[in-house]
């Protein structure tokens, strides 16, 4: 069974985004590209990625930072799901696969996709909620910037335990991954 | 001039408790008591503390487990300020003082009790909000539970620039200390 990890950027007080959906706090951070937890290692084990609609509006939306970061419009040459029930365009050369889920079916179809390697959901935070709900999420890898926003896109909207396996440092940013142990159930 | 420091646990999802003010999800977790950040070590150097009324009042509803955990009714034998616009009860032998702001008036009288020791906002989050809207909040240090929430009290309700200062792990939690820049002017 493949690993499926929420691997994303937070601020201290659990934002994944301002409330217009802007990242404007997140790109000034310093971080070290081969430090813990980096995405070019993170990313090497990954043989499949689901995101929410808003994130893919996302990236299609900062074409240009894409182009500049990695070189092309779209970030991934990896099969991408797109988890919509709206109709979106799709991107010239990409492999993306629109679904309206059950995620359980989604991630049946990313672990077969991913040949062995594992998944990875990129937002947003409901989403990786739904996976939690099911059962499916394993970990959860956040980098904590040095911000708090008071309101915007939550990180992950559910009550849930989860079991700290790793942190430390990586630049301005505070970089933990938990294993999701299930629902939270405190009294 | 004293250090003004907001030292508190918080859910990684950046919620200090949930929304019926419990702390079920924080009391289970581990810690050292002699490890980062610990309470006895931050404490030792605070001079003067204050909190919100709903703070206050969640002291007064657990005095039994305040006794167990310090041996008496009340927790701080230093003087405490109480932010409150309503008519709450005093702690019989406790140095308690109710004030209704506003916070830098609050401030220079925590700081003159103090007699150079240093201040600790225990809660909540709009409280140490106000302190940093007044440019008198110098420092959070945050106890990050292993647990989302998804909804509850707010962390620190506000878009605020932190610098990270240091970060570790102390049992459960990732335990990270930050100054305060100032209000966050991304775009």
């Amino acid at each position: 069974m493949p690993t499926l990890t929420y691997y994303t950027a937070t601020t201290l007080d659990g934002f994944i985004a301002d409330p217009e959906d802007s990242l404007a706090w997140l790109f000034p951070q310093e971080q070290e590209r081969d430090g813990l937890f980096n995405y070019d290692e993170f990313f090497a084990g990954i043989g499949a990625v689901v995101m929410g609609s808003t994130t893919y509006e996302w990236v299609l939306d900062h074409q240009r930072e894409m182009v500049t970061e990695t070189g092309s419009v779209w970030p991934y040459r990896i099969p991408t799901w797109v988890m919509t029930s709206r109709d979106l365009a799709p991107v010239a050369g990409a492999d993306v696969r629109f679904a309206a889920g059950p995620v359980a079916t989604v991630y049946d179809e990313m672990a077969a996709a991913a040949e062995g390697k594992d998944l990875w959901v990129v937002g947003g935070g409901d989403l990786a909620g739904q996976f939690a709900d099911a059962g499916l999420l394993d970990e959860v890898i956040t980098y904590v910037a040095p911000v708090t926003l008071g309101s915007g896109r939550p990180l992950l909207p559910r009550r849930l335990a989860l079991r700290l396996l790793e942190t430390g440092r990586n630049g301005a940013f505070v970089c933990s991954r938990y294993a999701v142990v299930g629902p939270g159930e405190w009294a």
